[in-house]
């Protein structure tokens, strides 16, 4: 696991941060928050939130005693012990692309697959830069609806040995990942004692919770199962036009969404999540990677770490239509300030493109390097007498050079960062080998990636309860 | 002009500051830098430093007693006084790419010429985000070598009203420049006064001044012109395999070159350079857009924040054969670090591609859009009451959303970054506008550039004496 041990690039003042507080605590005061389930409405009535109809105004003080009751930092168990993850503190881990209903793959760009949906937990598998083996990687149109989240949780469960992340469709679908989970990991109790999933719980915003989302969060929070509490904010859409004010929604959003999983189940883990961006004013059309999206997210970092609480944030989030050069930029102009912020749960670090409607094979492999290149710069210096190197100067002198100084040769292999997808070949021979620029270079490695690809181990009962219950389950849905 | 009021982010302990000044100091101790003019030799001797043959041992305080007399901000004179810069504080001077033989335009890879250094010096004035019409912009090839420097400078000097930069070819070349500065700003007094020219005088590292450099430093501080003293470091063939061998080099490299300038003039204007990254240990490849680069950028803001120098590093810099994905995110891996750094003065900070070897029309573009960005990204935030916006809560509620709001309707021309380049446009229509990507977006955007282009205005009698000056000296060295 990656541990970020560089400074936080931190950008708010404490007044600031407390004109923020004020912020967040008037709206949850004054306006509310709407909860599109009855049970959760019941749940703040009887904690003694006043309520009107399913809009709950809460005493902020009453929020920050549910948010006491979290977790600082928690583990999530993977069915490989060496790839458990753990949320939380210094640590970072990464997830790659979420919810695409689109594919780009060579140029063509076309409905996501089953097939597709298992060769990315495939290249998920494959990747160690990536923790987790993802959630809806990609929609899988050709499966039936009501029926491919099991499909899907099957896939990331038995093609890779990575932690996951759980269907939030439904509280039907969340109950079946659960269930599904409760096989692979031993049963209700092994799972209550560690969680073993993390869901994504999107906030309807501005200011309301819809029921399915909800009914997810409930069986998770009840089986003590991991949930990313996330405001869902285009500024200029779901949030006003001002990074403050959009700042201060996102935690009268998500403090209160945490809070009501403290109300489901007390200490349950929960995370912060954060998905901030903007719309073009012209067009209507979302944004990433821009220069706001990068400010909300530092902010963000800090605004978590003020409350004691791990966060989500980030990832390699453009707008661009194809992998090229704004897709380079702008998914770096994300992911570098997710480093900078320390995020601890990172979704969309691998293969996201044309704002998250399409996963993208080649932007997965370039994210993959983005996401190499971090881990090395952002692994603190050891600066000491030795680092020095003075016996290589003495070595060269004046005017010569390091090649084969024996300083040099001795640290050659390991001594830089080496890229997987960059090329710094000179031109005569980058011409001579094709041309080929970062996207077409980018097909070879995951065609490798595939080649190499084993599918890790697992107990043949333990399998075949699992697709035991996937065919029991779908035929009771009707597919 | 730019000016970073966002923190510095700084990752060096004092501890670690407290290593690298050890290693500087043993390093002009007790190996010498070599100047490979006596003149310079000369002056080291008669202030008291030992020298052996063209090695000069430096005692470290000395060293920093000559620092001492460096300006730590001041200013650069441009002909239109609206362009006038300031280096240092917290202050960003941007300056276009220095130095390729070669250009690429609508993908095609050629010698550059004398045409395409006017072309760039016209998209130098054309956008705001560069702060300096440049210097080697591209080395014109179809122009004689011993008089190419006369028609660099008057281009700089007639097709834009910014500053630029000096030619550094020889102490030949250096005078040109001065003379033809005297001309455009009115005679040796006035540039005196204010400097109006800024050079790069590099350093043939490990641990050598060679002696042409040194020709032109001589008469560029001799005129108080400003210069600005770099290290030249591909680590593992300039410098050592590691981050602080090669940082305690390059502050032994530049603190005596930054000296000898004083030494020649006391008080002249200096900044600390630093062009650091690595080569490719396999291939020998110089690599750009490295963790190793951006890491090195940071420590070295710091350290020139330490010594109270202006200093100048990053900007654009990438491997990449093309204006693709790598091209993206290389540049801004050194770009958003060297907004992070606060750096003073920023070379390459549009156009560089190939490891510098190219001057793309394309990616001076998508240098310019990472350049607006980092601008707003790096301009403080304002968190008030106001900003938090609370009567668009009221208006909006829950569920709906703030398109129509009153407050974004009073802010949404200005509310967020506008791109120049990147494209948001949904896959639909951007697929019937022709599909471009990033780069051949650009073209449109330069071409727009050129067709709006003017000239700035110059007194008749100054560009004739210009013109008089260039045909003389052009006669005058054989051409």
């Amino acid at each position: 696991m990656f541990e970020n041990r560089m400074p936080r690039y931190e950008i708010l003042s404490e007044e600031a941060l407390g004109v923020l507080e004020r912020g967040w605590r008037r709206i949850v005061t004054e306006i509310g928050v709407q909860f599109a389930k009855p049970e959760a409405v019941e749940l703040f009535r009887r904690a003694g939130q006043r309520v009107e109809d399913d809009v709950v105004f809460c005493d902020p003080d009453f929020v920050l005693e549910q948010i006491a009751l979290v977790p600082h930092e928690f583990e999530i168990r993977a069915r490989n012990p060496q790839r458990t993850v753990h949320i939380g503190g210094d640590k970072m881990v990464f997830s790659g692309v979420y919810g695409p209903p689109f594919v780009l793959e060579e140029g063509r760009r076309r409905d996501a697959t089953m097939s597709d949906y298992r060769r990315f937990c495939m290249l998920a598998q494959q990747f160690p830069e990536l923790d987790s083996a993802g959630g809806v990687i990609c929609e899988p149109n050709d499966a039936p609806l009501d029926s491919r989240h099991l499909d899907m949780v099957f896939a990331l469960q038995t093609l890779t040995d990575k932690i996951y992340m759980g269907n939030v469709v439904s509280g039907t679908n969340a109950r079946d990942t659960i269930a599904m989970s409760e096989i692979l990991f031993g049963g209700r109790e092994a799972i209550e004692a560690t969680p073993v999933t993390i869901s994504l719980i999107n906030c309807n915003s501005p200011l309301r919770w819809d029921g399915r989302m909800l009914d997810a969060q409930f069986e998770y929070s009840a089986a003590n199962q991991a949930v990313v509490l996330t405001p869902f904010l285009l500024m200029g859409a779901m949030s006003p036009v001002s990074i403050p004010a959009t700042l201060a929604q996102q935690l009268a959003e998500a403090l209160t969404g945490i809070a009501l999983s403290q109300l489901v189940r007390p200490g349950s883990p929960v995370v912060l999540g954060s998905f901030l961006s903007n719309i073009d004013m012209q067009s209507g059309s979302p944004c990433f990677g821009t220069p706001e999206s990068a400010i909300g997210l530092l902010c963000t970092g800090q605004i978590a770490r003020h409350y004691g609480l791990p966060f989500r944030a980030g990832g390699g989030l453009t707008s661009s239509q194809s992998p090229d050069a704004q897709a380079g930029y702008e998914s770096l102009m994300t992911l570098l300030p997710t480093f900078l912020a320390g995020t601890n749960f990172v979704m969309h670090a691998a293969g996201w493109l044309e704002g998250g409607l399409v996963s993208s094979y080649e932007k997965f492999i370039v994210d993959v390097e983005l996401l190499r290149m971090l881990r090395h710069e952002f692994t603190p210096l050891e600066i000491d007498e030795e680092s020095l190197a003075f016996g290589a100067h003495q070595e060269v002198g004046h005017g010569g050079h390091f090649l084969g100084a024996a300083h040099t040769m001795e640290r050659f292999r390991t001594c830089f960062y080496r890229p997987l997808l960059s090329s710094a070949q000179n031109y005569e021979r980058w011409k001579r080998d094709g041309g080929q620029d970062t996207a077409v270079r980018a097909r070879a490695i995951y065609e490798k990636a595939f080649e190499e690809y084993e599918q890790p181990p697992l107990d043949d009962a333990v399998r075949l309860e699992l697709e035991e219950y996937v065919t029991r389950r779908r035929r009771e849905l009707g597919d």
